[in-house]
């Protein structure tokens, strides 16, 4: 890279803002799975919005890529830069300021490299919630949850990231600072110009803070772990359960018995709440925000009517917050059980909720079909029809062969979810990982409409290249 | 108009799909409070998407400007065409079929034609709530409340119209279809690219059926109306009331005396729930889907403490369906009363809830100093920041006079909003009513992105040309 251009980066943000030795470098050059990496000249760590916008300008001038980065807890590569050695990284993680939080009006300012767990803690201190939850929450960044248009555990009460969203600030591609820090709940006042950054990867610009909005505190909370036939039972249960609390329920994490074994057999400080093993589990949280409401009482009535009606075998209420902190973290140990096995490869699709059964069925009977070496593990968020559904081989011995296969596999698992109207990356984004499906699922006109968009923000194609956009499409 | 393309118009439909005499055209070319109207040789009434893209590619062809119209319900003249005579109506309120209901993934699937209430019911047909209401919606079309991000009373709890939607299907400005329709809770495959075209008034593509978010249907309502100072008090109150129910409010209307003696006497069949006249009234509402939860109580016991508090003058709830409709039909009236005040000046604007009180005490003064022949009529969803600042002369001879001094007034009363963070359209968009504002309050940065998106998706400016951005900005 032109020594030039360094020195002028370096200048920009001065010594506390630049890394390049290769020991500093190397943390943000793969992503914590081991499954992506890169090379970058320089990882720029800059301070304030100007420098973000300064280095993004010394960059558009000399046609250097620039790849964004926060908490780089990503699965899917966004972060991690190509192996040339010619990008550089630009990571949020001094951008941590809490700007303002405004109780009244249930919104919080926050830079894009505030860690998720410390802006909900902000909030809590104000009385109210954040309610984005995900297992790495202790160390991503709102900027990666913003820019991926995160999910996690509470979406099917409080949606995805973007919907948390009421304005930002971001830096465009030729270095402008568009300053869209609005905390307003109705706007119509021209283009909703955020939604081109939320979920974007850091393709169309750089996120450097947000107004997001909160809600007030749950005060009652009842956590479940009930134990059932599959997905059919679990999915007629939410609905109970969703009648019963009046849309009350926050959490309902699906895990079939393999994925709960590979959990307890990888990382054995969880235990099973159940002495007996049932074909599935689901973990399910509902919370008021009604101190003295009665929601313990009408999920016990909705839990009784499931077992009376036989669609629930056993269910254990959480007797003290330990005990619901125990199952919660039996799920959130999943994806860490996952790379410990051999041979895991994962997913992560949705369908339109009613259909999940049929489609776990059909996922199921085609692997077995035709790829006999792996296991299914299937876990996730069921009511929001995003499952998680993961393999693994069956015997440890043929990992190998199986991650040979991964191709076949990811078509087995993807086409079946487009074909029931669903998605191939529901709540991880596309990054590095799905650039093969986005050609194979996307029709040309969706594919068309996202180059033009990324050839009008981005012409030099300087941000994030070769994400979410193959550059042939650009050409 | 250039005779040969009529034709070709004329054949895409056959003559059920079609109408140019001057009294068919003219409900079209003209709205319902008769502010705008504008000229069309042709109003096209397409039956099928395919239809829509013959037509739309036929103007792209010819050059042609085409204006969107859903229910031609719109306060900004954003569904009017100009004067020129040159430009094709596309209404589509023949497009009316609910294509799907799918009540276990709670969507529904509907086109662009369909009547809102249509939608509502079709949703509650199904044991659902479909939650926009807005006193247009026995004839506003989705169609039209979608690319307009229409808000109104259920903001509180639901969101905005942008906020129901999970898939789209569009025609783009060259005729191509774009099939968005998919009923997904979470898919980060790429760009969100129904963002475009929700809230951008038909600028940046036609919708033209959509997958809409049903939720559990409320069966359990409080409506009650209070009497209170101000706003500071309804503000307290509104605190008050989301706290004890755990944000159940799905409804909290503000009415300064002066908006309610105005409906009184304008459309008396409206009577005053008190005896007693206070400075201000709210009618609000909360709801659960819980069949024998105690939201009355609740809403009982935080009244009275309101009461005990000072917040509160006098509160009634209604008993009875009857009287809870008569309490809405006072505010649904309003803007109907309004129509009929001499000087009338309507505002639609946005500030950060926990502002709007000092917000209305300046605009008090300023126009109190500046423009005494004005009575500040004010109104709305207080809950969201979202106030409609009326005006109309205090004495009905006045009237001519205050509506020379329009802009004086919009000046006030915009650029204060815009001074406390806040919006000057909230809920009824651009159209042609506030391309001013947008010169005058956007800054260059954000003006610019709109007309890259503009430019880069309807190149030749056909789609509702002039509206939202000001053909200048194209060039």
């Amino acid at each position: 890279m032109n020594p030039a251009v360094l020195e002028q980066l370096k200048a920009i943000t001065g010594p506390a803002g630049w890394l390049t030795g290769a020991h500093d470098v190397a943390p943000y050059v793969r992503d914590w799975r081991n499954k992506w990496s890169g090379a970058a000249p320089i990882v720029m760590r800059p301070a304030t919005v100007e420098e973000v916008a300064a280095i993004v300008s010394t960059c558009a001038d000399a046609e250097i890529g620039i790849v964004p980065q926060a908490g780089n807890t990503g699965l899917v590569g966004g972060g991690i830069p190509d192996n040339s050695g010619q990008e550089v990284i630009l990571s949020v993680n001094r951008m941590t300021r809490v700007r303002a939080i405004d109780p009244q009006n249930n919104t919080i300012t926050v830079e894009a490299g505030c860690i998720l767990q410390d802006v909900q803690e902000a909030a809590r201190g104000a009385g109210r919630l954040y309610p984005l939850s995900l297992a790495a929450e202790g160390s991503c960044r709102i900027g990666g949850t913003l820019s991926t248009n995160a999910g996690g555990t509470n979406v099917l009460r409080y949606g995805n990231a973007r919907d948390h969203v009421l304005g930002l600030e971001v830096v465009l591609a030729d270095g402008r600072i568009w300053n869209g820090l609005r905390g307003l709940r109705k706007d119509n006042t021209g283009y909703d110009l955020k939604q081109l950054f939320l979920g974007t990867e850091g393709t169309l610009g750089i996120i450097t803070a947000a107004v997001l909005k909160l809600w007030p505190l749950p005060r009652d909370e009842v956590t479940a772990w009930l134990g059932l036939a599959g997905p059919r039972e679990a999915l007629a249960m939410l609905q109970r359960l969703q009648d019963g609390t009046g849309g009350q329920v926050t959490g309902f994490e699906y895990m079939a018995a393999s994925a709960l074994e590979m959990t307890f057999s990888q990382l054995p400080a969880n235990r099973s709440p159940f002495s007996k093993e049932h074909p599935a589990c689901v973990l399910m949280e509902a919370a008021s925000s009604t101190p003295d409401g009665d929601l313990r009482r009408v999920v016990e009535d909705e839990l009784a009517k499931g077992l009376d009606e036989g669609l629930l075998a056993d269910a254990i209420i959480a007797e003290s917050t330990a005990q619901a902190r125990a199952f919660w973290q039996i799920r959130e140990d999943m994806p860490q059980a996952q790379t410990m096995m051999s041979g895991s490869i994962s997913h992560d699709v949705a369908v339109p909720a009613g259909s999940i059964a049929d489609y776990l069925d059909q996922v199921s009977e085609q692997i077995a079909a035709r790829v006999p070496e792996a296991r299914i593990i299937p876990y996730g968020h069921l009511g929001d029809g995003n499952m998680h559904v993961n393999l693994c081989a069956v015997s440890p011995a043929d990992g190998a062969a199986l991650l040979s296969r991964a191709d076949d596999v990811n078509d087995i698992v993807e086409s079946l979810a487009v074909a029931f109207g669903g998605s191939f990356s529901a709540e991880h984004g596309v990054g590095r990982l799905r650039m093969r499906q986005m050609d194979a699922y996307k029709d040309a006109t969706e594919l068309g409409l996202m180059a033009t968009l990324k050839r009008s923000l981005d012409p030099a194609n300087t941000l994030n290249p070769g994400k979410v956009i193959a550059p042939d499409r650009l050409e």
